[in-house]
């Protein structure tokens, strides 16, 4: 069975534990508190040198880390990865649009503000990830002006990806009100009958 | 044709140079210099929202966006992509690590020091890139140490990923003689008959 390294508030493992669910796909969680520096322990580092979660134990000694590495593993051959060449490579340009331009921004001010509860630390910072936080989420409602979804007017990982973040976007100080393509996008993915939430352990 | 909207001295961009010069594939590049704002141009930014290059046109109107999603789009079918599922994942795995802990310290440090000139313009800035940008060679060079490649022990779009960068590290301050597995895994990459340089435009 699939061994997830998951910490619960994390988006990035979120995406990982949405899409096993979305798949029935059985796993065991295992919980590691980054916040206790759980991610660099000598036995975690020997699984990820990179130190980060989440990782995803596909057999013993087998891992794989980086949450949009995990997502392309977990659904190919699944209605979650497009089948057309072009498709899939919208796909990967979503993903890496999640990781350099989205997740930065978004996730870091979240976890300065909602994590960690230090908003003052860094106000020069915060307002910086605020502005390029904005430029991501713009360019993701003048994507919805004439796309339901991200790729192909379906469901897939990119949506999984992007979801992960923006639906907890305003525990970083974002106002996702002036982005209402994007409040009816999350809206669209949440009523999936397989969902679960950011808090839910899953099976 | 291939049109590719290039910017001569970034990694990005050389990504997709290098493979497209190792697939014999023919392809017509488009100056785009960033430091004039050609890439937030009406014209541009309609082909692509988030103002970035490279971008690759494969058909009229068609475009991708993300120097490692054009890699993936490339390498489909080729040699620079694996055929196995786990290794396949290993390669997302380093283009996901390539673009979040290795490019926006070791690109970024480069770009002030080399591309601006301006190093003094934010020196707690800069030690913060150096710091992490070490962490991510060191996490490259531990890899090394029991690999010649990055997946697989052949030359895949992994390794063109995360070659871009390091071979000009030191141009943003980092002293690769501290790891002296990636300097001999960057010779074995230059090495390739079809290597191409970063200055060069290619066919």
């Amino acid at each position: 069975m699939y061994k997830l390294y998951d910490f619960l508030p994390s988006g990035n493992s979120y995406k990982v534990r949405l899409l096993l669910n979305l798949l029935n796909i059985d796993y065991e969680r295992i919980d590691v508190n980054i916040l206790n520096q759980e991610t660099r322990t000598p036995e975690f580092l020997a699984k990820n040198p990179n130190g980060r979660i989440p990782l995803l134990e596909i057999a013993s000694g087998k891992f794989i880390v980086e949450s949009n590495a995990i997502l392309y593993y977990l659904s190919q051959g699944t209605k979650y990865f497009p089948q057309d060449k072009y498709a899939q490579a919208q796909v990967m340009q979503w993903l890496f649009f999640e990781q350099y331009s989205h997740e930065p921004f978004i996730a870091t001010a979240r976890y300065w503000i909602a994590i960690l509860k230090q908003p003052e630390k860094n106000p020069e910072q915060l307002k910086y990830k605020h502005r390029l936080g904005n430029a991501a989420l713009k360019v993701m409602e003048q994507h919805l002006s004439s796309h339901n979804y991200f790729v192909g007017e379906t469901y897939t990982i990119a949506d999984i990806s992007l979801y992960a973040y923006t639906h907890v976007a305003d525990e970083g100080g974002f106002d996702l009100k002036k982005y209402p393509l994007i409040i009816a996008w999350l809206k669209r993915i949440k009523e999936h009958p397989q969902h679960i939430l950011i808090s839910d352990r899953g099976k």
